[in-house]
C-alpha cells in the first residue's frame, strides 16, 4: 500500500498484483490476459481503489465521448428544452454534453468551435444565429434551425408546413381576414419559411391576408400600433393571427386585450414552437408543435455516424397542431 | 512536415524548429525561455498547425477545468434558469460545464459522483433529492436546495425567510384567513422552511391559518377537494392562499376558477420561485422571487475556493416578492 495521499497508479496496481505493468493496461482496457492475472489485477484495484484514469484513457483513443452543445441561453423554454433532449439522446450513447451558453456572442461561439479542434470534444451541435462563424469542413458539426453549408447538416422542424398549416387551420376554424406577425432577423434560416408556408396556406384556402414584419424585439409596440389602426367601430380588421412563435403570441394576447378584442371569440390566435407552462404542463396558446425529441435524436444520431455519405444537408421533422385556448379548436 | 495525415505532435514540432522536446513543452506551458527559441517554436507551431492536446494537458495539470452539474431536468423553468447562470458563472472562470440531467434517477446521479472521482470532472454541483447519494468527503461537491453533510456546503434560498414574507405580504393586502398548500417530498431539505416560514409569518401577524400538504403531484385533485369543501354558500374560506411553488400556484389558479373564485378579488394567491413567461417576461403569479443569478454565482466560487476552512455549510440568500396579478399589489 502507497504511505502517501496521491492517488494509486496503474505501477502501484501491478506492483501490488505483482504483474507487469502492461498486464495491468490489459485488464483495465479490457483485452485478453489469463485469468489468474486478471483476478489479481482486479483484486489490487479493489484494495487500492484505483480509478482509471480518463485523460490517459482518452489521450491513447484520441477520444473524448464528448459534445459540446451550443446555445443563445437555456432560459427561453425552446432551448431549455432542446438541451434536455440532447442531453438525454447523449447520455443514451454513453456521451457526456458540454452545455455552452452563448448569449448570441459571435466570440464566444468562434471560441467554441475551436476547441473542437483541440480534441476537446468529439463534435458540437449548434443552435446560432451569427453568419460569420467559420466551422471548418472536417469538424463534426450540426446545426439547428439554420444551414451552414452542405458539408454541414441543419436540422429544423418542417418550418413551411407548420407556417401551411396554421392558415389552414384558420381557414378550417373559419377565418376569413387573417394576419402574419414576425419579428426576428433577416438572415436567411430555416424558422423564416414560416412565412412562406403560411403564404402558400392562406392563397390555397382563399383567405385574404396581411403580413407585418420587425426586425428587433424592441419595437414591439409597432405591432400594436398596426394592430389598432386596423380597428375600425370597435372591430378588428382580422378573424385570426399567426404569430412566427410563442412569444409574440404571449405579447400580441396582450395587446389585443389591452384593444378590448376578445381572444378567440373577436379574433383567433395560432403561434409556434409549442411551448408549455412550467415546461411541461398545458399550451400557453394555440400553437404548431415543433417536434422537440424528435430533433434532438436525430442531431445526435447524424453527429455520430462514421458514414460521412449518410448525412443530409437537411432534414426537417413533422410538426403538429396544438390547440391552447386561443382559437375555437 | 509529416506526409501522412495524423495530427502533428510535440515531437513534429521540436523537429520542425530544430530544439529539444522540453523546450516546446515549455513554449506550449507558458514557461519561460529565451526569445530566439520562443519564435522558432512559434513558428514551427504555427506552421504545422500544431494544436494543443487538451488530454495530454490535462494529464498533467490533473485538473479539466470542467465542473458538472447534475440537475433533474433543463425543462422545469427553475431548473433551466439555474442551468444558464451556472453555465455563466463557469464560463467567466474559464471552466467549462458538462450537464447532466438525472430525471431524478439515483443510479445515473451516483455515475456522475463517480465520473468525478475519475478524474474527468474537477467537481460537482447538484440539484438532488436522493437520500442514498454517497459523496466522499474528498469529492469537490456542493448541493443545491439540500443539505448532504456538514462537509458540503449546501446553497438555497432563504426558504424559512420567503414563507415569512408570504405571510406578511398577505397580512399586509388584507388577508385574515390563509391556507399553506404544498406538494413534495417530506424529505428535510430546504424548501420544506417555507412552510415553517409561512407557519411564523401567520402567528406573528394574527392570521388564522391551515395547511394542506400532499406527498406527490399525482393527487392534485386533493387540493381541489380540499378547496371546495371549504366554500360555503359560494364564498371560500380563505382570502388568501400561498403554494409551496409557482407550478402549483398554477394549477390551484385553474382549481379556483373552475370553483367560481375570482383572483385576487375573493382570493388572493402568492407562489414560490418567481417564474416568468417564456423565461424574462412577466412573472406567472404574484411570488416569493429566489435569486436565482446570485445561487449560481456562489455555487461556483464555493466550488472552486482553494480554501476549505473558507466552505461554510449553508448559505442563504436573500428573496424578494415580486407582483404577478394574483394579489392586490
Amino acid at each position: 500500500m502507497k504511505k502517501d495521499n496521491s492517488a494509486p497508479t496503474m505501477k502501484d496496481v501491478a506492483k501490488e498484483a505483482g504483474v507487469a505493468l502492461g498486464t495491468v493496461s490489459k485488464v483495465v482496457n479490457g483485452l485478453p490476459v489469463g485469468e489468474s492475472y486478471k483476478i489479481r489485477v482486479e483484486d489490487a484495484i479493489h484494495k487500492l481503489n484505483y480509478q482509471v484514469n480518463s485523460y490517459a484513457q482518452g489521450l491513447k483513443a484520441n477520444k473524448t465521448y464528448t459534445v459540446a452543445l451550443l446555445i443563445p441561453n437555456t432560459i427561453d423554454p425552446f432551448f431549455s428544452s432542446l438541451a434536455h433532449y440532447i442531453n438525454i439522446a447523449l447520455m443514451k450513447r454513453k456521451y457526456r454534453m458540454l452545455l455552452c451558453v452563448t448569449d448570441y456572442d459571435p466570440q464566444q461561439e468562434q471560441e467554441y468551435v475551436r476547441m473542437a479542434q483541440q480534441n476537446k470534444v468529439d463534435g458540437i451541435i449548434g443552435l446560432t444565429y451569427n453568419p460569420e462563424l467559420i466551422v471548418e469542413e472536417n469538424t463534426p458539426f450540426i446545426a439547428i434551425d439554420r444551414s451552414m453549408g452542405p458539408k454541414i447538416p441543419c436540422v429544423a422542424c418542417d418550418n413551411f408546413a407548420g407556417g401551411q398549416l396554421a392558415a389552414e387551420k384558420l381557414a378550417d376554424l373559419g377565418c376569413k381576414n387573417v394576419a402574419f406577425l414576425r419579428v426576428g432577423s433577416s438572415l436567411v434560416n430555416e424558422p423564416n419559411k414560416r412565412k412562406a408556408g403560411f403564404e402558400n396556406g392562406c392563397l390555397s384556402r382563399g383567405l385574404h391576408y396581411e403580413m407585418k414584419i420587425l426586425e428587433n424585439e424592441e419595437s414591439y409596440e409597432e405591432f400594436e400600433r398596426f394592430l389598432s389602426e386596423r380597428i375600425h367601430d370597435g372591430k378588428l380588421a382580422f378573424d385570426g393571427i399567426f404569430c412566427v412563435t410563442d412569444r409574440l403570441a404571449h405579447y400580441v394576447l396582450n395587446m389585443l386585450r389591452r384593444l378590448n378584442q376578445r381572444v378567440p371569440e373577436d379574433v383567433q390566435l395560432i403561434g409556434f414552437d409549442g411551448v408549455r407552462a412550467f415546461g411541461n404542463i398545458d399550451y400557453l396558446c394555440s400553437t404548431i408543435v415543433q417536434p422537440v425529441p424528435e430533433m434532438a435524436e436525430i442531431c445526435v444520431d447524424l453527429l455520430l455516424r462514421e458514414n460521412e455519405l449518410m448525412k443530409p444537408p437537411l432534414v426537417c421533422l413533422p410538426v403538429s397542431y396544438a390547440y391552447g385556448g386561443t382559437t375555437f379548436g
